[in-house]
């Protein structure tokens, strides 16, 4: 395990794809990862796994299905296991993330959108 | 578990002490916790958990017993666990870490910095 630093900002330049989560860190079987959202994801949930969206910068809005909130710069929301959810971006935000290293990104739900082998960067 | 969002600064306005962790998070046995240093901290190091550091605001140095990084606004670093480490800031700086909830500030080491029970804000 690297203990040297890791630059968010440095990090994010290094890819444009939106919705491909990238591992930069790893601790105590977690990941830390950084994805680019734009558009509208794929409504799904995590059965084992709580997620955590921390907003680097832009905004989004998290949905639920009974209800929706904006997660802004400087914000983080934590997604529990089993609550589906769907998060939306109108202008592309960069987020970090919080999982446990065996989350996959659309959960319960395999289409175009999901990740099975993410890259560390 | 909420669901509802935590905005980093304003959690970080509720509260003045140094070095003394808030839990603001929890996750998959991990804490997301807020911290404001200021001056030297103590040596230490943890057993069983790798410590994840992510500066909010300011800059502060890591030294271990081989060298030293420091982590700026925008940065993060993790420790492992077993290696020793000291935090030090020549102006405040807010941190947020990412830890298992199991994990004591001062890890090996009680001393008048250990914080046995947390606040959670």
């Amino acid at each position: 395990m690297s203990r040297d630093k890791v630059n968010l900002a440095q990090k994010l330049s290094l890819f444009g794809e939106q919705w491909s989560p990238k591992i930069v860190g790893e601790l105590n079987g977690q990941h830390v990862r950084l994805v680019k959202l734009f558009g509208e994801f794929v409504w799904h949930h995590h059965d084992d796994e709580d997620e955590l969206f921390l907003v680097v910068k832009g905004r989004f809005r998290m949905e639920y299905r009974d209800g929706e909130e904006w997660i802004e710069e400087g914000e983080f929301v934590v997604v529990p296991r089993g609550v589906e959810h769907r998060p939306v971006a109108e202008e592309e935000a960069h987020v970090m993330l919080f999982e446990p290293a065996s989350t996959l990104n659309t959960g319960n739900v395999r289409d175009g959108l999901t990740q099975e082998v993410l890259d560390r960067i």
